[in-house]
């Protein structure tokens, strides 16, 4: 999972007052539908029970469930069997996938000094599931390479993009060197991707307590934060290339299918990695030489930081069974009454590294809660219109392996009839945060205005939005005071949606509460457990109950409606921003880069180097061109008149229903480009795709705006056309759409 | 002494060309003098030693010279021999002054955890002044008050006003409680003056290791920075309200001087305070409850840095002999040839609070050299036309003693004769730093680009101008793309150049190279010694030779000039630029409190407030009136005018002489106030100011910036009025300067 999502971000006094008002009917219903609907879902809300939700946890992490190992497949049987139990009818569909485990990790500190990194993390009295040494997997990263190396060390900090400016800047180089960089601020994947970009050999990560330990709070077991053993394992596949298993790329790992051999899979690491804690880190940074680090390059260790190179050589030694393991996503069905054809997605993924109480067993527990809450109303009457799957997935810490491999292999019928996707993965305790497709932003916002904060007994909705404008003074609040939604973030990577967004186009929402808990503490380790959760999580699961009642909402209203209840002004608006950033991006690097050639050609550098510690002046770049934008313009307006138009045509035929439906579900799609983005095919969404150097991090119209970033001029106008070409696709299905309604 | 002073600030790529072309003449000089002028300086230039600069600081800094001990005395002596030993006329003049020392300095933790400070800075080995035990005087804060209190700790940060509010806002008070403070971001003397105003009883401060040790670089003697036992001294007195003796505000405290009892000085603080290492203050912050601190309230020990308040109590006691000292200033003076009348004044401190190599020798021991060199020009039949007086002052360290008294006893002589007051105090490696009144920013901008940087070889002028470029983008540096002069900071205080600008009103320049080495490293302590910079610092005294080539043009340039080269539109373009800021203060504030106004009446302090860690709004605060900004923004444009008119005439009339002087040394002294500042009217400049809550910071406008910033509404108008007649002052003075010039 990734850490907690993007919050809600603004404020608008006008929709305070429309909160608290006699409500509209909701969109995509008839005025008599919606309150009916409005009372199904009451009554749904009242059913997630907070001793089930501690139940489930504790049964789920009462033993170490990751890919391949027993307790994880029987999660599985077992999840299948409550699921049956509440009526639904259910299955395991099983796939299988390249899973690496280790067989050696070896690293030493070399010379004088010697140190073995221990490469463990410690059985703790106090907690009850921390002793399960057999069943546990070790500290590492997966899907490094098998590799034995020894060199000198370099400090990268957290080895992004703008750490390798600033060490060429000072003058060093990691070329053959092993570089160990702190956890943080980039997906971890991209810290081993760009040291081998750079030359390095070797890469060790590890969780600097500023970060990540007593920096934040009290260690474990006193406190919730990570100890000095303490150590986050994790995938470090290229998943920006492609995520799921690396041997069957854009095709379902079923039984039989055609894999490519190992050494041809490009996602693996091209150098040797671990991951260490900071106990084992100290004594290797403090071999390091060279210069103090720059300021905030520094860490919560009571040590003074340097960029290195060591004097003392490091030996890094790894080497991992890879093997194929099976996975067992567990997938419930709720046929549709009347509109059978069109499915309605939820899902939370069941494997972790460890027990994984926090991630995964904090969001897939209130996810069963709801499946058992929807049974319930099943047997009362209830009827959704569409069809309602509801999937547990396996194997989302390695490679988003369960999600993708179903996705992949059910392709053709998820393009045909998937309405929506609605994810979720740890959940915490605090402020509601979402990201998602922004057709489903005014959705979102209607579904969280009824569900009640736990905490300060306000809407979900009004309590992100309130505590957001905390931040933000009267200017920027200004462009929004008059919005009626607020602005939901864009989908990057680190969770099961990738799949349904980025490959097929299926409109998505990632959800969580979170904020108030250091709930990411013992992220990836042998202590997220049920222990930790529930002494210093979401311990009495407010927040379990909380999710479980907006996500069901989310699932509910969007099966009950009587047209798709998809909204595309914010959509336009959303794209309108993203467009005016690009062109400012490229009027801002243009700037950039003609100052830095200024103060090059003025000798600043020079002037400003110090000879005891020297700096070098950047190499001269080419001023980039101007592009031509208009494609890009031309679309975000029509996509503005397009969006109000239909909105229009909504408003006066509220239950249009399937023609209607048969349409919009091509809006979401109509941003797919079956080339895909450039050298990465497996991504289709021309909106929004995970940050090729930023993992996590989403780019939006990624393939415009990373042309400019990693400065490829020449393609740069060609990007910007297929861009455009894909939000006029989606002109072309509103007017459409308008049409279909209009016609009913 | 302050740390490393605020850098030139902009670039000009117009000014650089100037830089290489053939020199006009200098500013008020005729060509010809002109010429003969450079000839001189460059033979200074030529003259200062590296060798005696090493010998000058092992003489001075051989044992501990604190105001009152014997070697202070000796110093004082010794310069004395060597500026006659040069051929000057030289004499000490000697004061007296407050200068309590501590007899009872007690720190412990009581309860379960009892601790007791250890307050004291281990002799080591390697440093062979740093066992004079006898002669150092031991860690303590000067002018705090006598006390024995015991309550409970509370961390406040770096306790400055923000920090109090954020306290305020997580519902923590420091009412009968002992703070601690790291030291930094604000002058030390405000921690305990804002702890007291907030209630506590006693104050703390310690180095954090993140700021001020190993965060920084390699531990002492290892490398420059403070070891776990180092302790910063320094004076608390409320050096704001007036610096100098604090028995006799306003007066020279010569023998038989009248004193104010002590129970009646108002700068001392009013609770007990104490200086600590960070060795000594871990077991204090490690007894601290509460929640963990904020982010960047987090330092550099390997804890969990939390708010408190602690559990156990602490006890502080402190104790003090409040005698008064003599005090030895060693003036030398060089009479002026043809306009005797006219004072060209040049300081550095001699005293330290140990044996203060860097802090102040790194700085007097350049300044002995331009004495010496300037001796040598004499015997050459050098002429200057006015008179030059060396100040070595003592005092500076307790509260700016020797050079406050000095001023105060000659103040008469001093407001009739002074042209200029050119001061340093510690000197460091890199680039020129420079502060000063804006009528000298062209005067010194004129003598930095003759001198050159021994590391890179260009000017220092350019050097420090590049190298500020570099941190700038093109729309921050176009304002200035045409400005021929760097802009200089304005003065604040934290050195000897405040009694002649803020009481008097001289135009005064601060000074020093710094910023590539960490100087700072033991500021204060018994390691600030010549071991210490001989090692770490500038140890081959490169800069210091370069402080005494700058600092010694500077006295020749304004000694020997025709007309005295003060310039104004520079001025009036700062003084613009000071009025635009104190009307976008006024603005932001307004917008600040409606908008917090706004957010307490909509309850978004109530939504983003977890209940595990509750949060207190704010109170509603009355938003500001409108004020009435248009005699400052008048004053401003005649200021303006009259300066462009002034330089024109000076243009025509370099020679100009003695009349035009007469009227110019009144430019300055236009600004002050009889009435001085609300609440200290020592400081009698409405231009510049240390601000009251910031110390070393300076404020501008400081009548109407405080005001506004202190929320006292209904003055404000009236300070503004104030402000701007003394700019009109100002700008009648240059109206009578013009026409004398003319008139010649």
């Amino acid at each position: 999972m990734r850490l907690f999502p993007a919050l809600f971000l603004i404020a608008s006094v006008a929709a305070y007052a429309a909160d608290s008002q006699q409500p509209a009917p909701l969109r995509g219903y008839t005025a008599e539908h919606s309150a009916a609907e409005s009372a199904w879902e009451q009554k749904f809300r009242a059913m997630p029970d907070a001793a089930r939700l501690r139940e489930n946890m504790q049964r789920l992490t009462a033993r170490p469930h990751h890919v391949g190992s027993p307790y994880d497949k029987n999660n599985a049987e077992w999840l299948l069997a409550q699921l049956k139990s509440y009526g639904l009818n259910a299955k395991i569909e099983q796939f299988e996938a390249l899973f690496p485990t280790p067989k050696l990790r070896k690293l030493e500190l070399l010379g004088a000094d010697k140190f073995t990194a221990k490469l463990d993390e410690p059985v703790l009295d106090l907690d009850p599931t921390s002793n399960q040494k057999d069943e546990q997997l070790p500290t590492y990263n997966a899907y490094s390479r098998d590799g034995d190396v020894t060199g000198s060390l370099v400090y990268v900090n957290y080895g992004a993009p703008a750490d390798y400016e600033r060490l060429e800047a000072m003058g060093i180089s990691v070329k053959g060197a092993i570089v160990i960089a702190r956890y943080g601020q980039t997906w971890r994947g991209i810290k081993p991707k760009l040291a081998a970009e750079h030359g390095a050999i070797g890469c060790i990560i590890y969780s600097d307590p500023k970060d990540d330990g007593y920096g934040q709070g009290d260690s474990y077991p006193d406190g919730p934060m990570r100890p000095a053993d303490g150590v986050q394992r994790g995938s470090v596949m290229d998943m920006p290339v492609y995520p799921g298993d690396p041997q069957t790329p854009g095709i379902g790992a079923v039984a039989g299918a055609k894999t490519i051999p190992l050494d041809q899979v490009e996602t693996i690491t091209k150098i040797p990695v671990l991951p260490i804690s900071y106990a084992d880190a100290k004594p290797f940074l403090l071999a390091l030489g060279g210069q103090p680090a720059p300021n905030n390059w520094r860490g919560g260790l009571p040590i003074t930081y340097r960029t290195g190179p060591s004097k003392a050589q490091a030996h890094l030694a790894v080497a991992f069974n890879w093997d194929r393991k099976p996975l067992y996503d567990v997938v419930a069905t709720i046929p549709g009454s009347t509109l059978p054809d069109e499915w309605v997605i939820r899902g939370n993924h069941h494997d972790a590294w460890v027990n994984g109480a926090g991630d995964p067993v904090s969001g897939a527990s209130p996810e069963l809660e709801e499946a058992r809450a929807l049974g319930e109303l099943l047997k009362q009457g209830w009827k959704p219109q569409r069809t309602i799957i509801y999937g547990f997935w396996d194997g989302e810490e390695p490679a988003l392996l369960g999600s993708t491999e179903w996705v992949e292999t059910h392709a053709q019928e998820l393009s045909q009839h998937a309405v929506a996707y609605f994810n979720s993965d740890g959940n915490s305790r605090g402020l509601f945060g979402v990201a998602g497709s922004h057709s489903l932003e005014n959705f979102i916002n209607s579904v969280t205005k009824d569900v009640e904060d736990p905490e300060t007994k306000m809407s979900v909705w009004k309590r992100a939005r309130l505590a957001g404008d905390l931040g933000r003074d009267s200017d920027a609040r200004a462009e929004d005071r008059n919005r009626a939604d607020s602005r939901i973030g864009a989908l990057g990577s680190g969770s099961d949606y990738s799949g349904f967004v980025h490959h097929l186009g299926i409109p998505s929402v990632n959800m969580g509460f979170g904020g108030e808990d250091e709930d990411g503490g013992q992220y990836h380790s042998i202590y997220d457990d049920f222990y930790w959760y529930t002494h210093f999580v979401d311990t009495d699961f407010a927040y379990g109950k909380a999710l479980a009642q907006t996500a069901g909402t989310m699932v509910m209203r969007m099966a009950d409606a009587d047209t798709i209840p998809y909204q595309f002004t914010d959509q336009a608006d959303t794209v309108r921003n993203y467009v005016n950033e690009v062109k400012k991006l490229s009027d801002t690097m243009r700037k950039q880069i003609k100052d830095r050639n200024s103060n090059i050609a003025e000798g600043a550098y020079a002037a400003a180097s110090d000879p005891k510690k020297p700096t070098v002046a950047p190499k001269v770049d080419a001023v980039p061109p101007y592009f031509n934008f208009a494609p890009l313009d031309q679309a975000a307006d029509d996509l503005t008149a397009a969006s109000s138009e239909y909105d229009k045509a909504l408003g006066s035929h509220p239950a249009a229903g399937a023609k209607a439906d048969a349409v919009l579900m091509g809006a979401e799609r109509a941003f797919l480009d079956p080339r895909g983005l450039p050298n990465r095919p497996w991504y289709a969404h021309m909106l929004y795709a995970p940050g090729l150097y930023t993992g996590y991090g989403v780019k939006t119209l990624p393939a415009v705006r990373e042309a400019i970033e990693q400065k490829q001029w020449p393609v740069v106008d060609e990007q910007i056309a297929r861009t455009a070409a894909a939000i006029e696709r989606e002109v072309e299905v509103l007017r459409k759409a308008t049409s279909a309604i209009s016609a009913e």
